[in-house]
């Protein structure tokens, strides 16, 4: 696969102390012409669920051939292992601690465990290997490096349990996988799949038995300050609020159920 | 006009979720050369009035023919215009719901509504048309496409109404139009005006009637945790504390009133 | 020295209020080839000692000719000096008020003070010299000008006073010099000092003689909510909670006294 010279970064470093501007330094000193594109750098620490969302569903309006580097490392300088992977037209790079499980299941070609130290910045620190060996070895792979060149194959192994999902002809019932700055509820109920539920009948979506609102086509399809299910930014079903917020008005929070009804 | 190759971003998305990465992800697909440059993700979400003023105010430091994509938009979905104009040599693309008043009112040349479906990524969703139309738009507008290509001619209607402004031979009366981080309050007079209505004499500020404090050259002019007034970085009289918070000091917010008086 | 073409920035201005965008958009209309990276816009706001450690930390991971331009400038628009200086292969511009401290110490080459203005944005206003003249300044370093051309010979004094360091074969009494996002307690303990005290025995660390932890190679050596002192991203000794902040763990602040014993 040809390489865009894109390399988008993802971590819960912030954008306070500088550290991901080291990681964009030891990148543009290996190739000085990379276009680098942060994802987010607000993930909350150590949250691999919610780094893991993102990466997936941003990393998917990239050109093909960028290389996505995701940095949310608990585990970094013991020996969980550094993983490279080409999936849906993108190569990926991560500790292998389920950032990267959506992304494969999106389709994986190749895995590599990140092996070859001749890419990597030396000498390589025990707690910041985002700066000392994913930055450079995502700089290579933007160059036209190759995956077999950076490391051995390597096995895939999920990390996160998938969220549940019951889908009967009378019901769907999902979760709350992510939650926006806005306050918005992204659930694990895809477009595509409430599309074939509706079959153009009218929604009600339900939250504990007790709250409910309407499926329409936009936020502003309702008063200001009532809640709404719309299709959102991720081709999800997601819950909102008209200029409010959905997260504080429902008092809901990621792994909350969703129950979708026909009406 | 010939486009400079730069875009900017100013949006009420924050740095978090990812949504700005897609909308950049979107543009780097049309055109991989474009250099994305970010004024503001940190609009308080909704506030359009405070995204017309910074769009306004940041955006004329661009190389001409920068195209500035501005998108705080609780509309979105429902049949708003979306705008694409061309003023004071720059190019805005925006819903129509008043971020692009300053700028317009700046001396626009022309205003087109967006309408040409063949420059938007496809399918378009009905909740995020920032990253599905306007970031390839205006990719195809810093690639030397015309506004005539993407739309079809609009007229404009102003959306947000003028902050007052009354000037006399013996004072002016204004008003805080913008705080920023730091709690400085930048107001709607302009230096040229303050400067004029001086003439060489020293002024006072009111807030009230009841609170002033001096006109000096810069911050560091009264002691640290004083109150001064100032040409600041935005051109306007705006009121700072030396090294302290004026918005908390003065108690003051957007709207409230500014008189200026010879001493 | 070659320029690299990157300029970075390191302020206190925050992302919310479009000033670092100016400060963008001037560099791109004199050097449209310019790369410019973020170190760091969210400094405490006037906090001169952290941007300092900041940019020293930071910097020198770039490529040798890297133009890096610092704001932090309680004193603008007062007569305080602004400098650029040529260190340790990097440019660095910036008020002179203690901010380039720590980088002209690794190794002064030259130093000049900025007075030539025909490289200046006009006209200059009395409170963001960082837009209309260390912004074009830094353009023009990048694109190629010598120091000479944009200043006069200048002297260089230290205005942040060292932070305190007792070393004897017993013990290294030291200080938290930096308190990154995750609460972790950076020292002015360097790696090379750590290791040479140590001759290979196991360390111990003391705060007020009363709280001590172990010295490991990772955080996640330590069971997750303990303290463990490591060697960090910034090749010195810090201490950190495994998954947790040992900021407030420890009820650490900047200034305070580290001990380093052997076991």
């Amino acid at each position: 696969m040809k390489p865009s010279g894109i390399i988008s970064l993802l971590t819960d470093f912030g954008n306070r102390d500088g550290y991901v501007a080291a990681m964009k330094a030891v990148i543009l000193g290996v190739n000085p012409h990379a276009r680098v594109i942060d994802i987010s750098h607000e993930v909350e620490p150590q949250s691999i669920k919610a780094g893991a969302f993102l990466l997936f569903s941003q990393s998917r309006f990239f050109p093909a051939g960028t290389v996505h580097v995701a940095v949310i490392d608990p585990g970094v300088g013991t020996n969980r292992r550094l993983l490279a992977v080409q999936a849906a037209e993108q190569f990926y790079l991560a500790p292998d601690n389920g950032l990267l499980d959506f992304c494969i299941e999106a389709g994986i070609t190749q895995a590599v465990e990140i092996t070859n130290e001749s890419f990597w910045r030396q000498p390589v620190s025990m707690t910041f290997h985002g700066r000392d060996i994913l930055a450079p070895v995502a700089a290579h792979l933007s160059l036209g490096k190759s995956l077999v060149e950076i490391g051995k194959n390597a096995e895939f192994v999920r990390r996160i349990p998938a969220a549940k999902l019951n889908l009967s002809a009378r019901e769907i019932v999902g979760q709350v996988v992510y939650i926006d700055r806005f306050g918005n509820l992204i659930t694990n109920i895809l477009s595509q799949v409430l599309r074939e539920f509706a079959g153009g009948d009218d929604l009600e979506i339900y939250f504990d038995e007790k709250m409910s609102c309407l499926f329409r086509p936009t936020y502003a399809s309702v008063g200001v300050g009532a809640p709404v299910a719309v299709i959102g930014g991720f081709d999800r079903l997601e819950i909102g609020v008209n200029q409010g917020n959905a997260a504080t008005f429902f008092g809901s929070r990621i792994g909350h159920a969703i129950k979708v009804c026909k009406k």
